[in-house]
């Protein structure tokens, strides 16, 4: 069992997936870009982390493309991919607990104001603000994939108003009771303007790019707080810039950029509303992603069909 | 039914306890102190909340005092406070939630890094951490009664691995299912030798002061974090200091100080490893709290007994 591995890692990453995948699928021999070149014709799988335009050319036997991210947005639109390969998202426990686990942090953090405090102790500003309930604070989830589910259950199970909203035609996914869910373009305004807290957590695709934009903004409450951790894409820089600075938004959380890293003189670093964290908000375990990549191997090499398939024509 | 009304409040925040308890207990006169001394046989009852010293004297017919805060240790130090009379503690679950909710982010920005984002923002730096999951981050509550139970739980849930400790005799509270607990001076050392982080939530007593000292700090390993939410005097200042600076404590997050609100010199404010929040980690909130003072109040001329009554001989 020959599998290409290729991606963007540091060293000591490289080193970390490495181990895990051996230990994951012992009976696989794992190769890089020249080695799988050599022996083209039995290299059926590539295990994928942002691949380098071309790095999935030649190989005429690919059965499926297994990316290790979550978000396999430039894996579509890179033109050399060969068409007709499965593409299987990273779907891992882990990561989706990772993920609510930040989705959490920010929802606190601007319920209760602990982003404010942060800019009060710089100038040694004793300064208690009013203290809401948790029920009295309505978070809304945009994106109910599995990260999107994880994040609301969550936030929901801490006491405060969750609903979710999807793209899609359907409103609830399977498997999410107790959680009041829109879908469509048409139901997100109404769902805005009842929202203090709006977390970010589509996919990135033709139909979600530039979603936060100025209208987004302005349909929102005067003050709430904007959480993304989908993909930088999704925002409209300019828009949101200046939605902090007229007040319009109050807060803004931003794990993902249009450009990664964040360019040292991007007006968000030093803009006292905003919080930047450097693409964090789930980072893939090696542990526990290697394992999802065995089963999806095995599942193909079995003959049955990988999970978490990525379907064209919605995007993801 | 005539009751004293005492305590430090600001206008806004006198106008609302004064509504909301109105509400609670319509049956009530609410006396302050000049309008109670005329009346002084009639007032059974006085209503606290970190009332000037000498504001209980001179009501000979005092049969209870209930406090509107959960800490009383102020009140207990008050030479002027008529001995014999019970002290009830507020003991209020919306306050309850809203501690656990601040121990809970604390927690969350601890193990995810969130504080070392932002100082790695205000320098413009793009520093991704490793990422640990809950399941391996070692969490000890001090301090197991409601407050610090209800934080136990909620942090619990995330998947955190957490233990707790009472100064007290007993492990164990009633109710507390599924907490490893641990009791008594001769049990912290080794439990401060396991905790990533550790969370006070003890009651403030003679044998509580200065627990925080060079020598608790220096059982915890390496860069282990610290949160305060009880009280100030809990911390001996120059030692944590002292910690901070040599590494051995990680970060601090502190609400309570020995002097509040907190001098604009102290070197908490700007000491780039601690995060000062100005008392807010659980707020009262005067409509829940309202019902709790009425509850207790119409025990009392019921003939039952108060809740929560402060044990005068463990000190809380």
């Amino acid at each position: 069992m020959d599998i290409l591995l290729s991606g963007e890692f540091e060293a000591a990453e490289l080193h970390e997936w490495d181990r895990s995948l051996r230990d994951a699928l012992p009976e696989a021999r794992w190769l890089d870009r020249d080695q799988a070149l050599a022996t083209a014709d039995s290299v059926q799988v590539a295990v994928v982390a942002n691949p380098p335009p071309g790095s999935l050319c030649g190989l005429p036997k690919l059965r499926l493309i297994q990316s290790l991210w979550a978000g396999v947005d430039r894996l579509l639109r890179d033109p050399t991919r060969p068409p007709g390969v499965p593409i299987a998202r990273m779907v891992d426990p882990a990561m989706n607990a990772s993920m609510a686990e930040t989705a959490l942090w920010a929802t606190l953090a601007l319920h209760r104001g602990y982003f404010d405090y942060a800019r009060a102790q710089r100038q040694a500003r004793w300064l208690p603000l009013p203290q809401r309930r948790a029920g009295d604070v309505r978070v809304l989830v945009l994106g109910l994939g599995q990260m999107g589910q994880a994040a609301a259950r969550r936030i929901g199970q801490m006491g405060y108003r969750i609903r979710g909203w999807r793209l899609g035609p359907q409103a609830a996914p399977p498997g999410l009771e107790g959680l009041e869910t829109h879908a469509g373009a048409a139901a997100l305004p109404a769902l805005l303007a009842r929202a203090d807290i709006v977390i970010n957590l589509l996919p990135l695709t033709p139909a979600t790019q530039g979603l936060l934009d100025a209208r987004f903004f302005a349909a929102l409450p005067r003050g709430a707080g904007v959480v993304n951790l989908a993909r930088g894409a999704h925002v409209v820089d300019a828009d949101l810039l200046a939605a902090l600075d007229s007040g319009q938004v109050g807060h803004a959380v931003l794990d993902v950029f249009a450009h990664e890293p964040l360019r040292p003189a991007h007006p968000y670093w030093q803009h006292p509303r905003v919080t930047v964290l450097p693409h964090v908000a789930a980072q893939t375990d090696p542990r526990s992603a290697a394992q999802v990549v065995a089963n999806n191997v095995r599942a193909l090499f079995a003959g049955r069909e990988p999970a978490h398939l990525v379907q064209l024509e919605r995007g993801y």
